[in-house]
């Protein structure tokens, strides 16, 4: 006779259409109930559309012959919401105040390192009107969806990614919105994207303390935040101000990443620093969380983020920052007593 | 017998406390009556506080000496807003959708060129959650006012400055707000500030093209707008959504600057480009639009906008902007038939 355990095992071989991540990833398989020969799987519907839920159905009613003993195998499917299904260990965001300091890229770069280490891992561009994030990873694909939420698109990598400008005609148009229009579009990317079993998603946040990063600090549950800064006087405070916001919120802030700190010239070797002497450790004792990497300028990497071809990238500094994420506990959620992930207190 | 000129000359020499401009130069003069040897001067009360008022009053009584027959001089204020008084030839916004690129650094640079040139500037700081002009010109000085509004506070050079960081008791706490309320905010500064007499006031919006953009473009005169980018891939892409959003509310963009363009080592007599080849010109293309300057990577700008002493920064590429914005047409905004200054079709 088969075991559930077996029938996950199979199903976690049955790849969701478009999504190299099976149903088991994209934790959509709500109950299994085995009796004599036969197995019955309920999966949820969400952001699933007719045409995926039948090739799915085939799929999964012909592994009878795989599981020992089973005769035949039915599927349902049940009209449940992406918001239910999801499973997201870690939510991290990525924030500074200032723009341009790099938030994207360290949010992509925070994604690659963590994917790296064998994590499944999520990012959900909250830059509505400045979305960078899709460029960065070569993405172009139109999510796809059903009435009941959207599909993240897959980077080459794997990291699932979600981002108003995969969402656009034309890369170029620009989004027109109010603040409140732009906080529930956040909101949706949070609920309505089918985004699975995840160990982190990452939070790329627009520049300012306004609207989206106030929807996401409110509405999601932020673990911790990754505060991104540059040397620039300029730029160290307006990212005090976001450091405010963060501290205002209650929010847990779990390092401190400089980017743009000196440029490397290999002809004189010499180390050039640009915008002024570091501010790294300034901005982590403002911070109260540990400077975890600086972040040379790098014409290698702007080259790569133009082509699309960030996830090619590797540097020390990228692995450092992904060692210190993994390794710092993030489970639960600042006020919340039960892991996100198994519903105890524990170090899941 | 004295004219309405000689009384306007005296009047010109009379500064607006705290504002090394004078009476004449705010648009204060609302009406000078001259009866035999009495002159009566009305004012405007616009952000001029009461102690101001008295002041003013005293030293404008005394001018009589001053003027030929004259004994008496009766001053009187009138209960009117700065909107009323001010009167703003034209109306320049630096917009570039990305953050970081510089748009506040062209907008101070933008002032200070033509503040050079003997033009007299203001700077309208629309970045309400990441203000930086204050830091770039060294400015903390709080502004004063009345009920009736806010008079800006002056550069070393003479640029009238108003920024919400001048407001805030400290400049690193977060301005954590709702779109709407950032958009009532920027309309405040444009209709609640006494900006006098101006030839040119830039406006440094914030990244994104949401609130603060839609709100200066649709509710203030814009007679121009100046797109910054930079040369990466993926800034011209998002400059490009400014670029959307100001073709779709019918502005005139008058220019391209190009910033962050390249970096001179000197000891090596090499131009680094650090953030790949320009992409000056096709932006230009893309803005229908002439790329006024290419601003390259200055440490030595860098360290005097940590230092608030951008106005001590001297380069061809800003003189260049400055003589160029100063020959464009710009009195005429989209859809108005009359010059701002005078209600003439002209060119004043």
């Amino acid at each position: 006779m088969t075991t559930k355990e077996a029938v996950m095992a199979s199903l976690n071989t049955i790849a969701v259409p478009g999504i190299p991540r099976s149903v088991v990833e994209m934790n959509l398989v709500r109950d299994i109930a085995i009796n004599d020969h036969r197995v019955d799987v309920k999966l949820a519907a969400a952001a699933i559309n007719k045409d995926t839920q039948d090739a799915l159905k085939s799929q999964i009613e012909q592994m009878w012959g795989r599981l020992d003993g089973v005769t035949s195998i039915g599927v349902t499917f049940e009209e449940i919401g992406p918001i239910e299904v999801n499973n997201i260990t870690n939510v991290i965001a990525i924030m500074s105040g200032k723009g341009g300091v790099g938030k994207s890229l360290v949010s992509g770069l925070t994604a690659i390192a963590l994917r790296r280490q064998g994590f499944s891992v999520g990012i959900l561009d909250a830059d509505i009107t400045g979305p960078s994030i899709p460029k960065m990873f070569g993405l172009n694909k139109i999510p796809e969806g059903s009435d009941n939420g959207f599909l993240p698109v897959i980077s080459k990598t794997g990291i699932e990614v979600m981002s108003l400008n995969l969402l656009l005609p034309d890369e170029n148009e620009a989004v027109i919105w109010r603040g409140p229009v732009i906080g529930k579009a956040i909101a949706q990317f949070w609920e309505e994207v089918l985004w699975g079993q995840l160990d982190y998603l990452i939070i790329d946040l627009p520049p300012g303390t306004a609207d989206a990063p106030l929807t996401v600090l409110q509405r999601l549950p932020v673990a911790g935040i990754i505060i991104v800064s540059s040397p620039q006087d300029l730029a160290t405070m307006i990212v005090k101000k976001a450091v405010s916001m963060a501290k205002l919120m209650n929010k847990t802030i779990i390092g401190v990443v400089e980017n743009m700190s000196y440029l490397y010239v290999r002809e004189i070797d010499k180390k050039i620093e640009l915008f002024g002497s570091s501010k790294g450790q300034e901005m982590a004792r403002a911070a109260g969380a540990p400077l975890i990497a600086q972040i040379p300028i790098d014409p290698e990497l702007a080259r790569l983020c133009d082509q699309g071809d960030i996830e090619s990238y590797s540097s020390q500094d990228i692995e450092r920052l992904g060692k210190f994420i993994a390794k710092t506990e993030l489970n639960f959620p600042e006020g919340s007593l039960e892991c996100k992930s198994c519903g105890n207190k524990c170090s899941h």
